[in-house]
């Protein structure tokens, strides 16, 4: 089932030995378990079909793979969430890789829709380890040649990983959605922390909205660590869309939705690119004043976690898109900046 | 509370520039949270404190690492027991190491008294991964320069690591403790498979008693996968001691006694270094003729998994005897052959 | 000089052969030609000399390097101002590096006071290069074990080397100047745009007064790249400090100044680590109305950029105290944080 | 006679620079010079020429490498059999491998049909070194990125190479010639010692024939190192074949026969992949009561070394099987499999 | 505009999943800012162009890079001319490297035409620097695959580079030039010192003239430093052609230019690669007694430092060669040997 | 036997935790198989014992290595004479090294005293090897943190090596023993080639005398390869040393001295340091008209090479003075240029 060996070839080149035969290039694409769902959805946006591959947990929790159909010489795209148990799918991410290395793939790209470990960015303080680097370095020595990650936490981390990153952008996702349901003239975009005002720029640079902030400040005049949380930017009468990347355990966005609704919001909507909703997430958002909820699905949501306001896009036909772009060597920016 | 610096030593030495100062080794001990006690146990047979770490998880499952006090130049040995959650311990493990690195730590020993992933050495079938080289690579990534561990699955193991690897033998703490027990004159070591009769070959060379194994093979007169345990060697009217050098679910170790009745043996004991104890092996164990199951606390066997019939020996004097050894340029080969 | 052998130490320890003699650990410190003056003053800290190093041009402007006293074992220091000409001092002291590296150095740490390409430590469109991970990894290739830097443009450079990173923070430098000069009372530290809240806040936090910041945005009402500075926080009535980690054109701070004036400012102070003061930042400052602005040396400023209201403190002091907790195994956090 | 470029396809792709041309592989074969005759029997088997290679050694014995075809672009695959000398013979393969690296060979494929220093695999005792570790090591600092080899004496030397391992087993070919020789239902399979049993169950398994082994141990009422060969299994009135990973010294092999016709054997026969055949091996073999032996050419075996007895089956076929697949991205495993 | 995706190939090939495309190469051209003429001639002769790089300095002097189109699996190939200010084109080559490799560059060519630094290739003294094997592993850490350079000061720089080297000869560019104007007859070769010698006698092997040439050695009668420029060879009533590498500050070739008119020489022609031309070459070179100065470009000669007898050769036609042997995977030893 | 631990230093120290001990540095030597002799001179120059190891060949040449005493921690010196069989010695150093790595030696130091493959140190022609590279990089894989060596073939070669090298010339030892035999006034240094013009320089600036050189044309009077050897410099009635780095076959320094005698030379003398003597050297410098062949002992010279006009110095005692100044942080530069 190989391309054929041309006949008659030999001899006839630049030297007088030797045999050819026309490159081709091979596509696959490989899951790991924690969301197998989305790796379906991406399959049939390629329109082709995940590579089988056996994967299961010996009895004392160690990771066997074992791919189910030759993978030497193929283009390796391979998918896991970094949802909970986190280091476990790290870890099976990993030995996929080595698997792959071992079986020669010839090039190996690790979709990581959410990089785990991607707040842990910098030295906070003395002797803690910087584990977002950790991880492009485990991936780098296990074999990957490539990253490819969504609205990573900080842009630096992309300079962590020794070779290309495709980083994507969920944005223009959240705004096709959102787009039709706000009204620019009564609408402004907020960040929650002055982490994300640069977020919230490019919202309203897009958008045609102002934008307004949270800022959490020590209160002078009470003791201890009381924060007052100061709105900044016009927000009385407006809808509010509150941005992030992630929503993690809600907390912020809550506070932030009370603050605005404080301070005259009409409505507050908050969009978030990854759901990592861990507890009490869930609790906090249905019991509050948002609106709506919309992310996208770089991470599982399980049912016991869906609520009536949340919205979860599907972040599958970007992933695809971006996929093809890189195995036929197009261009990935393109497809967030118009240009080639 | 550093070493003072020298004054007026400046300009006296062979350039006329610099200053100079005695240098001094600083040994440290850390933990990871996998098994705590063993911890403790190795730094009281070393007579110091464990540094003290700031372990634990973020809401999604991250974990976050700080050391509380300088390790900058120490002669740093992390300790973590590959026990289940395995791959979160070894994250943690790898995350411990990379934290030691960036506070300048000068020399990095991970201690792992159960080598996890050992099991994969090697392609058993065309594209699998080799997992045991991997977890060498990635410690070696993270900043570790060198591994001490106990009874390796194979020997090969040692040379997955890009560096000096210190292999520890449990065989001594087991022997020890059987020693009074057993009558050379009617005791037979016994392998459980073709595959670990080497291992009792070491027991029978230093009891002087002679050894048997169990060997499994296909009925040839029956369909199907069915296996006999043909037993080799003398064990009627014997005590039969039955080594390995791990149980995991108990499976093979509690057939093989079995076998052993079946052929006549008069008791039978069963001895190894890991004590996996995977589900459902203390059930097996508990419920099968073994007199008496004797094990090192390599890993953490928690009360509920511990029966009458269970011997549990310390591993701890054996590594902190192992640790001096490294952390004064002695011989750990010395510990077990007698020679420096 | 050298430390002499001891006599009759031969076969006594635990082998048979071999020789031992003491270790010893001696410092040295190196200096590049981009600003001498900070070399002297920190070798005066530390009361010892500059290793004297023969260093030239070429006639076709390639770097001679060569030491005049032996290096070999030392713990090497190298500083070197990222200037301008940035990229002739930074290959400089990559050549200085490799020399040391070649001449047996037993650990080279380069000393970085501003952290040259800083600011281009992301992808900010696609196709661009990650420079400031690339001067990492230079430095690393030439023989770098380590790098001490102050105040970087984001914390996850840290990331970008793989190895120990020593951070310094000038902020006690300059606050123990400003601090008798301020009552807290009528203070606000200002952050010139909103990338800088955070070092905003840490001011804050030290000396208790309240934060604003400058929010630059599109003016709606306008066409084009109209851009207004709103101001964020209370200002009127205040003397206000706007503090930021490097000024390089002045445009920025010149125009965050005006605006706060505009808002009723009593008085504006500008505080910065890095002088970087390229055209034409020095004639913006001089005519601007900020009366003080105060910064370290980090950076060379000749004469002709010196100005009535310049104020510059030396970091030296600092960077000879984190080089002597380098050297004799201390904490460089406990500089900062207060604890070992 | 290079592919000629595109004309006019200047411009008009994806960007507006740039030109292309059909990407195209080409599959050259050296031999280095210890078995000049396997090279020439694999060539015919893929039907193409060995590409010239100057090959000579200086008068003090360094070895001089050079090709006299352009190898710029291919797919290169080298063979070297490591046989004495072994060490010039492995010298000379990683100087080829170097000389294809600087010639701009795209992909090196190392093949050592029999694996040099492959039984140091492991430290046996303290201070040794791992040899196949390090010749792993030597040929992938050298420029190889892939080997080839056949029978590994322990399957974890796979894991260690860092790169892709093709693992051939020479069974198939031993198997096929002995099958039609055998009658299963009066045949053994016996291993030399405890180490091969796991490769007797192999063929046992293909066979549907019963395995035995042969068991060294210390006889316990004799002093010293007195070794009886106990003969586990049905050996009495049945045709015995031994089989091996290699045959070097033959002492081990001759022994085994000898018991196995003491405990009642009809014929002995024997089978290995490597006749490393080191002296006194022919003089062993010639005159044992072995009926038959059976190898593969894996490394050369000289006219004055061939005795009656001796059966040697061509591997050339086998690794150009591989040869080709390797090239043409087909699956290797299948070979052996029946499954891709 | 992406070579399309072949519908319905999917699951045909030996697996059941994946996606095949024809295998395509598409050689881009990027030249740096030193010395932008040589680049576009070179893209004339190779009939592309220069792929649009946007390329300036920051304030401070910090360069930046981005390149204007999809460069992703590209054959780069990235010129730069080290000439003046040296350390700056160095660091913008290293920096459209690092650009390249993070854009997913598939390979990527560094075209040094002069390879900066090639004289300090080797500790003259103690405590010096090897910077010339140094640059190499800059590029190579920054993500160069391969070489290309001309008339490397000494060959031993090839093995500076971990990879492959094209080493161009300027000679044929030189001879072809001049053998028109020469009669051998009359005609020697002469090397301005003992270090050029070997290519001096690469001349006359292709010429068929004598060689001679200078040797600078201390007056023994005379104190200091005083040296003796003694012509060794036929010189008196023919044509001299002095040849070198390079000519830098000139003093040296016109000294020995002195010396073989003062020994009988009719005529002084100077031949070099490289006219690194640093003050005073060119007035020396003005009012020297040497008839022609013939030169290459592989460094730019400005308007100024042009005179009469100079005359400039182009290295372009060779480079655009080379470049297109490379990218099709031709020969480039045959461009200088004749054979393939 | 190990420096006891401090007692009661736990807990004192900058932290809580930890221990402390004294640094101590442990030189030990090591000694291959090629050339006993010289180790055993060397070690009695620095007062110790080399320490004892297992080193033999198993039945099919592969060597092995085991060391009799502890090395952990050590600085390792490991010694061994590039001589015939070269590529056996040069795969035992290769494996000590691997040995001592995996022993936990601190530091290993190669002590090569003639770098073996030295002259294949570039391309000659395209498609060689660059095996002087290779050497160096197999050395460093194999975990040698630095590199001696005397006299190499070029200076360039300790840019091949990625560490320090240590260079050491023989001159000095040469020449004192020359230097009582000859009148300067009456003597010439002679280079055999234009390769070595530049170590005839050393010689002749030391000892105040002139120097000369053989220069090898074609004859372009006569056909073929007929090489003229052309005498350049004083000669006639004058003592000739002839001086190279090795004297190999010995045929280029024989009819140097004929062409010297030819040309009226009264005595010839040779000196070289690296006595290779291949075939037939010895039979041609016997029969030569040399009077006094003066070589060191870098390179074992057995009885049968030896012959009356002989002189074999020995180079241990600088080998030995160079090893105790890396031992303690001296300079080796010094024991040439007389500074530091």
């Amino acid at each position: 089932m190989r391309p054929a060996m041309e006949a008659g070839s030999k001899g006839e080149e630049h030297g007088m030995s030797g045999k050819k035969t026309t490159g081709e290039r091979n596509l696959m694409f490989f899951s790991g378990r924690a969301y197998p769902e989305l790796a379906e959805e991406i399959a049939n946006n390629l329109d082709i079909e995940i590579t089988p591959t056996a994967l299961r947990d010996f009895a004392n929790g160690e990771i066997y793979v074992r791919y189910l159909e030759s993978v030497r010489g193929c283009d390796a795209f391979v998918l896991q969430s970094h949802t909970a148990p986190i280091n476990q799918w790290i870890m099976e991410q990993l030995i996929m890789v080595d698997a792959l290395k071992r079986a020669s793939a010839k090039r190996i790209t690790v979709i990581m829709p959410f990089y785990g470990y991607a707040r842990q960015d910098k030295k906070g303080r003395g002797r803690e380890p910087i584990t977002a680097r950790l991880i492009a370095d485990l991936f780098k020595e296990a074999g990957a040649d490539r990253l490819m990650s969504i609205d990573l936490h900080t842009s630096q981390i992309q300079g962590f990983f020794d070779g290309p990153v495709d980083h994507l952008f969920a944005l223009p996702v959240l705004l096709k959605y959102l787009q039709g349901k706000l009204d620019p003239a009564t609408t402004t975009i907020v960040s929650p922390d002055t982490g994300r005002v640069r977020l919230a720029e490019r919202w309203s640079d897009t958008l045609g909205t102002p934008v307004a902030f949270i800022h959490k400040r020590r209160d002078l005049d009470v003791a201890n660590q009381v924060k007052v949380h100061e709105v900044v930017g016009k927000v009385r009468g407006r809808t509010c869309v509150l941005i992030d990347d992630m929503i993690d355990t809600g907390g912020s966005i809550c506070k932030a939705a009370d603050a605005l609704y404080e301070h005259g919001a009409t409505d507050v909507i908050a969009a978030a690119t990854h759901a990592v909703f861990s507890d009490p997430a869930v609790d906090r958002l249905k019991n509050s004043r948002i609106s709506e909820v919309v992310v996208t699905n770089t991470l599982p949501i399980p049912e016991e976690k869906r609520f009536d306001s949340l919205t979860v896009l599907s972040i599958a036909p970007l992933i695809a898109r971006a996929i093809e772009q890189v195995f036929t060597d197009g261009s990935v920016t393109s497809l967030f900046e118009g240009d080639s």
